[in-house]
C-alpha cells in the first residue's frame, strides 16, 4: 500500500480496496470532471405487466438477483436498532453458499453485532461503511480483511452517484410497500420515517429489492422508495422491531453537564444573533442536541422567535415548534421518535428530505449549507478547531459518521462536548483521527466556557456583550490538562490501515489505524 | 436517407437528424442492453453556499450556461395555451445571435405560434417533440430543417435517460421557486399542478435554469422539481398566463354524438365488469373523455362503486370522485382546471405523478399497465384495430401525440371516435400514420356502435348478454363508407420524409412524409 501526504497532513493511501483514491485537497478544492454513474436500462418487457414483483422469498429474490461471490449488498439504517432484515439477508448468502460479500450499509448498530459471524465465516469480506461499536473494535483490531470506508451520509449518496460505489443488490427494508415496490416510511408496523438513505440505493443498484411486512394495494403513498426502481417485492413475517426503530418518547438528559452545555449553546445561538425570525437550524438527538432543541425552543417562544425551517432527525421537542406556529416546516432526513413519525405522515409542513438534497457535496449545491446553525458533538477537538468524531483517544473506531462531515457547512457550525471523557482531556494539540477541518468548525461549546474560532471574528464581535463564557480554546486544553493531569497521549496504534475517512467529495481526509 | 420495413410493414428511416434508429420491431420485442445517460457531475463548491443561484435576467442565463449554436434546448408544456416564456428564450437567443438550436418541448400549443419565425430565421433549426396545429402544418410544408420526431411523454422520459436526446439547456417554467431552485407547480400566480414533464430535464441536462414570477422564501415545497438539479434560477414578470394555463370550469361537451359515444364508453366499461369495487381507469380532458368520467362517475355513484385510483389529467369530476370518496386515490400527471390544482394542493390522496413512474417504458415497470382501462381518442382506426393520433387523412401533422401510445398499456384500451369526420370515414382498411399496432387496442367505441378486437375474446364473452351494440368493425367501416360515399382516399404525400412516430422504446414506428 501507498501512502501520500494530504493537504492537512495527515498520511493516507492511495488505494483503498483496490481503487484508487485521491487525497484530500483542502475544503472546495477537488472539482469532479467526470459524469454520473450509469445503470443498466430496464424494460417494461422484463416485469409483469400487472405490476406484481412479489417474490416467494428472501433467498429465492436474492437468487433471482443474480447474488454472487464478491458481490455489493447494500442496505440502510431506517430500522436503526430495531433491524430483523439484514440478518436474514446475510444467513440467506450462507445458505447459497456465497462469499466475500462487500456489506455497504449506511451504518451499523448494535443489533448487527452477531452479523460479525459472517465476517469470520467468510460469507463476507468486509463492511464498507461507518463502523460502530462492536464493528469498529473488530475493525480496530485488525479482524477485518478490507478497509473500513467512512463516509458520511451525503457522501454515499455522492460515492454511488459518482460511480465511486457500484451496487450490485440493494435491500430495502420498507415498512409499507406496495406489490409494484412503491415504499413508505410511514406506514405498516415498523413505521421509521422518511426513507431517504436508500433513496441512492434505488436509483443506481443494479437490482433493488424490497422487503417489507406490510403489502398494500397499489399505490402505496408516500412513495418515499418509487417502485420504478424496484425489480422485486418481498414480504416477510416482521422487517423490524418497531419499539428499538423509534421510542415512543423522548427523553432529555439528566447530565448536569451535559444540560450546561445544551443551555449554553442555545444562549449562545441566541445571544449571536443567530436565533432571529425567519431563521434555521438542525440539531441531532442525542443527549445535548435535544436538550438544545428545548432550551432553544423555550427562547424562541419567550421572544416569539419563529423559524423558517428546522432540520430533523424529528423528535418531539421540534414536532412540538411546529404545532405551535414557531417553525414554517421541518425538513426531516430521518425520525427519531413516534412523534416525528407521525408529524412526517400527517402535518403537510414536515417535508421528508434525503442525503441527496440535504447533503451530497456532488450535487448543484445542498440544503446543509443554508442552515444559521448547527449544534453537533465530536470525540475530540483540538487547538486548530479540527475535530474527530469517529475513533476514541485510544484509537478504537468507535462511532459512525452520519451526517456529521456534511452538517459542517451550515454558516455556523458549532460542537457540543464535555472536555475530558474517562479522564482523559478531548480538547488536543492534535485530534487521532481528522473527520472535520477546523475551517469550518465555528464554536465549541463545553461545560468550562465556549471557544470561537478566531477566523470568526463576527461572531466574537457579536459576543462581545454577553455575559457567555467565551475563552480561548488554548486556556480551555490548559485547563482541562491541568486538571487531568496532563495532557492525553496519543493512541497506541501500529502501521496497518484499518480504515478511512473519505471527505465529502470523495477525497481521503485520513487513516486509522489497527489498534496495537 | 436510408429507409428499411419494420414489424408493422411500415418503411421508416434508418437514421434522424443524423442519429442512427432502429426500427419498431413489435410490441415488448425489442430489449435495450445499454446504460442511462451519464450528467456531468457538478459540486457544491461551484455554487454560492448561500444556495443563492438567482441570474439578473433570462438573457444574462443563457449567457452564462454557455448557449452556443446548435444546442438543445428542452421545455415543458405546463402552462400549455397560456406560456409566456419560450418566446422570451428564444428572442434572447437571437439576441445573442445565437444559430440552429434544437427545440425539445413536451408539447406545443397554438399560443406557440409566433416562434415559427424563428425557425423562419434559423434561430431555431428544428423542434425536436411532438408537433401540432400551427407547428404541425409548418413542418408538413416542408418548411422545417430537421425531421420532427414525436415521442410520448413516457418515451420523450425514456430518451433523455438513455441518452438518446441529450439535453445542452431546459429551462423549467415554475410557478413558483425558490432562489435555490426548488419549484413547485401549486403556488404563485400561475399555478399549473404537477411539474413531472419536466422531471427528465432536471435530471439530465446539461444545465438547468428554472424561470419563475413568484420567488419564495426556500423552501419551496412542494419542491416538484428539486433544487439540487437546478443550476440558475431567474424571475421575470410573468411567466404564464394563468386564464388560459388552466380553466376555471370544466364544461361538458354539448355535441349529441361525442355525449352518445362517450355513454357507451362508460357504459361498456360497467356491463365489461371493469367498473368493480376497487377497479382503475384513465381519461383525459378531451370532450368525449370528459363527458365518460362523468357518465362513469354517475354509474359509480349509483352503485357505490369505488375505485381504488383514478390516473388524471386531474379535472373537477376526478376530484369530486375524490371527496366523495368514489376513489382513494388521484394520480396525477397534470391538472387541466382549477379544481384540480387546488386538489392536488390540499388533498393528501391526490398525488402528483411523472412520466417516469407513469409512463416511461424503460423503467422496471410503469404505472400505466396497472390500469383497468383507459380512454383515448384517434384520428384513424383500421380493421387491425391500428390507430393513428398525429395526422389527418389529408397527410398533415396536426396533434401532439401526448401520453397516448403509453396509456395503451391499460388491461383494457378503448378508443372513442366519431366514425367520420368532415365527410371522411375515420375507420380505414389502414391508417395513414401508425401510432398504436392494433394488439394494444382492444375496443372501439363509436357512435354507431362498439367494436372489440377479436384478440379479447374475454371481452366479447363478458359483453354477450349486453344490449350495447358490438360489431365487427368491419361492418362499421361498411356501413360508413355507404354512408360518405366510399372508401377514403390516400393522403396525397411526396417521398420526403417530416417527421418520424418513435415507439414507446425508441424504434420508429412510421414515418410522415410531407404533403405534396
Amino acid at each position: 500500500m501507498q501512502y501520500i501526504e494530504n493537504a492537512a497532513g495527515r498520511i493516507v493511501p492511495t488505494q483503498v480496496n483496490g481503487r484508487e483514491t485521491l487525497p484530500y485537497q483542502g475544503v472546495g478544492k477537488f472539482l469532479p470532471q467526470g459524469r454520473k454513474a450509469a445503470p443498466p436500462i430496464r424494460s417494461c418487457a422484463q416485469y409483469a405487466p400487472d405490476g406484481n414483483k412479489v417474490a416467494p422469498s428472501l433467498i429465492e429474490a436474492l437468487r433471482r438477483a443474480g447474488l454472487r461471490d464478491g458481490m455489493t449488498i447494500s442496505s440502510h439504517h431506517h430500522f436503526r436498532d430495531g433491524d430483523l432484515l439484514m440478518s436474514q439477508v446475510f444467513a440467506s448468502a450462507k445458505v447459497l453458499g456465497v462469499r466475500d460479500l462487500v456489506w455497504y450499509p449506511t451504518a451499523v448498530f448494535p443489533c448487527h453485532a452477531p452479523l460479525l459471524a459472517y465476517l469470520d465465516a467468510g460469507t463476507i469480506h468486509h463492511v464498507e461503511g461507518s463502523l460502530h461499536a462492536a464493528f469498529g473494535r473488530y475493525a480496530s483490531l485488525g479482524k477485518m480483511r478490507g478497509a473500513a470506508v467512512l463516509r458520511s451520509h451525503g457522501s454515499r449518496y455522492r460515492s454511488i452517484q459518482d460511480g465511486d460505489t457500484r451496487i450490485d443488490i440493494a435491500i430495502i427494508a420498507a415498512p409499507a410497500a406496495d406489490a409494484f415496490g412503491n415504499c413508505s416510511g410511514v406506514g405498516g408496523r415498523a413505521a421509521c420515517g422518511p426513507l431517504g438513505f436508500a433513496l441512492a440505493d434505488s436509483q443506481y443498484a443494479d437490482h433493488v429489492i424490497a422487503v417489507t411486512d406490510t403489502l398494500v394495494p397499489f399505490p402505496c403513498v408516500p412513495w418515499h422508495i418509487q417502485g420504478n426502481y424496484v425489480d422485486q417485492v418481498v414480504v416477510v413475517d416482521q422487517v423490524g422491531d418497531p419499539a428499538k426503530i423509534v421510542s415512543g418518547t423522548t427523553q432529555i438528559t439528566k447530565s448536569p453537564d451535559q444540560l450546561l452545555i445544551a443551555e449554553s449553546a442555545a444562549q449562545f445561538v441566541r445571544d449571536a444573533g443567530i436565533m432571529r425570525q425567519g431563521f434555521s437550524f438542525q440539531a441531532g438527538a442525542g443527549g445535548i442536541s435535544l436538550a438544545f432543541t428545548i432550551f432553544l425552543g423555550a427562547m424562541m417562544r419567550a421572544t416569539n422567535t419563529k423559524a423558517r425551517f428546522i432540520r430533523g432527525g424529528s423528535v418531539r421537542p421540534l414536532v412540538e415548534l411546529l404545532n405551535e406556529g414557531l417553525t414554517d416546516y421541518i425538513l426531516d432526513g430521518q425520525s427519531f421518535d413516534l412523534d416525528g413519525v407521525r408529524s412526517l405522515r400527517d402535518h403537510p409542513a414536515h417535508i421528508a428530505t434525503s442525503p441527496f438534497t440535504s447533503y451530497s457535496y456532488h450535487g448543484k449545491g445542498n440544503f446543509a449549507s443554508l442552515l444559521d446553525c448547527i449544534v453537533l458533538g465530536a470525540t475530540e477537538v483540538d487547538v486548530d478547531f479540527n475535530a474527530n468524531v469517529v475513533t476514541h483517544s485510544d484509537g478504537y473506531l468507535l462511532h459512525g459518521i452520519g451526517g456529521w462531515q456534511d452538517g459542517l457547512f451550515a454558516r455556523c457550525t458549532i460542537l457540543t462536548l464535555p472536555t475530558f471523557r474517562d479522564r482523559i482531556p478531548v480538547i488536543r494539540e492534535r485530534v487521532t483521527t481528522l473527520c472535520g477541518p477546523g475551517e469550518l468548525i465555528d464554536v465549541i461549546v463545553t461545560e468550562r466556557g465556549i471557544a470561537i474560532n478566531p477566523r470568526r471574528q463576527d461572531l466574537l464581535d457579536a459576543l462581545s456583550g454577553s455575559k457567555l463564557p467565551v475563552r480561548s480554546i488554548h486556556d480551555l486544553k490548559a485547563e482541562v490538562e491541568a486538571i487531568c493531569g496532563g495532557a492525553p497521549q496519543s493512541a497506541r496504534v501500529g502501521d496497518q490501515t484499518i480504515g478511512v475517512v473519505t471527505w465529502v467529495d470523495g477525497t481521503i481526509i485520513d487513516s486509522i489505524k489497527r489498534v496495537a
